[in-house]
């Protein structure tokens, strides 16, 4: 089992965090950050899926396939997507001027960015930074950093716990709607663990199924997602152990994301049962998490079952709606397919107050399971929205 | 070619209509309308996909499948939907008693409900009114069933216009944010055209497909869509000649639909040409059209491509992003997926300030195209949702 995940940052041995202001974003916010391995580290990412991939995903992915690297650059204010060869060329070259001011190759570097799309990233404001970001570099850097990479985020993202003898620290941004959004879910975990690169493979495939993939937050969708995990090196664990404790730090950061919905009031966990296997529980939790309506509804803390029966309706997925049974918390509200009534539904109403529930949605006698952790759609969301690029 | 199609009702021979208050609605609103074929009509329709199907619609399909009907009564406060077997009993109840009053056997009445989910339909209310619903019928009562039938809707929603010596005449009711939701979609056409019952079929299903399956109201959504056509005999015409008039009335209504989004707008229609095929082409445009983030941005009057470009890059068709051309209406705003510049951007922002605007997309040299019709989304859309029961 894993260790508690607390939401501080931890040192990590091996590694170095800096967070600073470049210029980037109009109002001088920090939107710099470096993560430096100085002795090196393992490495193995996971990318979006989208057809449409940024330049610091394209060059990201190419050094971090040979499972080793130096440090992480990460800017915000910039998606440098949609920018064509110069794109490639700007990433390349803020590396290059990071490299430099580290004493190392340039392809050592792995970069990654987020903000708005289809400006060109201004290469020459990370040149004249990096020598001032590297000096900025301290074992208790994460906070920085974890401040350096945010967007819409309305706090950083850190999680931190223990593998055995090794220490794991996660640090994200995103605060999406999310799914099926292209809101940027940047996530980077360093941990001082001996791992090979292909151990770490397997460690984050399988933490980012349970957890991040479960969060309306699919990585299909923004043009510069990237998760990271790197390894120093230092302490001996075993892969188990390394892996519930990725996955605990990336689990408590996606609820975070969710958390940080832009204009989100609350988190619901969708739980789907009862239909043939997983994959289709899947679908259906996954398409009640996304519903405009059933996200307005919650936001007007509406036990409103209909929708969200009708949106397991429509997910391509064949069940009895006879048998469907309805739960917010251990509230049910539908039962047979039909609403239990009124009063049980205000009791279930007064849960959708809270900060965090479950709606348990149960189709039939299957043993296929799933969950999503969603978040309200509120006004706000739209506000953050429509006014992004101005 | 079609005739115009009008926004203003008009006699069809064969048919009356009627639109009265029963109760159904708490407001006191029209929520009953009533329209009568005295001497029968082929009938033809088009239902909702949803696993999830409303009493209504069992009761509706079953009949009109016959191919023959007297009326469709229809019932606007109440979907009906998730109500087992009392709902299908409250369906067959409230035919039964406009029959009586029409004096035609229950089973020549198609039932359509609109409203809230999980409520049953309160047959005794229509069993009170049915009299006065019939005798309230007249040639010239269409406006008045169109305000029966409107839910969230801000206007009713007529169309008509003339194939050869027959008219046709369309209403409709929906104002969803639409797809991907439950906004119930209802449209009934009447002509007097002679047709037979798999005539009308043919050309219902075609002219759903380029219309109603275009404007993001899919049919596959919501609990309770119907489509039905009806045709009275009286005219002589060629099958061309009604399949060119139901489809330009059947455009106008789902425009109307569409311009008439919760809390929308304006109106965008979204192109999409040069991938392999339509069905591809379909899929892209679809999910533009879908998503949060296209439509706050349009909300904001921002010629926000990146958001277009990513959307399209998660729609799970292959193409070479760096043949994308994205423009407003003519100005092109993307050039070899590269933005051609802010000058170009501020120009396609004038366009969105229009009521109605098409956003092209291609992306490539193949042969698919496709459409979507699609609206902004605003915080009145989240304000109707998140207070929809209340």
């Amino acid at each position: 089992m894993a260790e508690a995940v607390r939401d501080s940052p931890v040192p990590v041995p091996g590694f170095r965090f800096a967070g600073i202001a470049a210029g980037i974003k109009k109002n001088g916010n920090p939107d710099l950050a470096l993560l430096a391995a100085d002795g090196g580290a393992a490495i193995a990412g996971v990318y979006t899926k989208n057809r449409v991939i940024a330049a610091p995903v394209i060059v990201a992915k190419e050094r971090a396939r040979k499972g080793r690297a130096r440090a992480v650059l990460v800017n915000s204010g910039c998606a440098n997507a949609c920018t064509g060869a110069p794109g490639l060329e700007a990433a390349r070259r803020s590396c290059a001027a990071v490299a430099e001011a580290l004493g190392c190759d340039a392809k050592e570097i792995v970069p990654a960015s987020t903000g708005v799309i289809g400006a060109l990233l201004p290469a020459e404001k990370i040149e004249a930074a990096a020598a001032s970001l590297a000096a900025a570099l301290s074992e208790g850097g994460a906070a920085d950093f974890a401040r350096a990479i945010m967007t819409t985020d309305q706090w950083p993202k850190v999680a931190s716990t223990e593998a055995g003898a090794a220490t794991v620290l996660g640090i994200a941004k995103g605060a999406g709607m999310i799914h099926p959004d292209l809101a940027t879910t940047l996530a980077f975990v360093a941990t001082d663990a001996a791992a090979t690169p292909s151990q770490l493979r397997k460690v984050l495939a399988s933490s980012v199924g349970a957890t991040f993939n479960c969060i309306s937050v699919d990585g299909d969708t923004s043009t510069n997602d990237t998760i990271l995990l790197l390894a120093s090196g230092r302490a001996k664990v075993t892969e188990k152990e390394l892996e519930a404790a990725v996955r605990g730090v990336l689990g408590a950061l996606g609820e975070s994301i969710v958390r940080d919905g832009e204009g989100a009031k609350h988190v619901a966990r969708i739980e789907v049962s009862g239909v043939a296997n997983d994959a289709q529980a899947r679908a259906i939790a996954r398409t009640i998490a996304t519903s405009p309506l059933v996200k307005t509804a919650l936001h007007g803390r509406d036990a409103n079952w209909g929708r969200i029966l009708a949106a397991a309706g429509r997910a391509g997925v064949a069940f009895d709606p006879s048998r469907a049974e309805i739960r917010i918390e251990d509230e049910v509200i539908v039962r047979g397919g039909t609403p239990v009534g009124r009063e049980a539904e205000e009791r279930a109403a007064q849960h959708l107050r809270g900060a965090r529930y479950t709606i348990g949605v149960s189709l039939g006698r299957g043993k296929g399971r799933a969950f999503y952790l969603t978040c309200d759609l509120g006004p706000d969301y739209v506000a953050v929205n429509a006014n992004y690029r101005s």
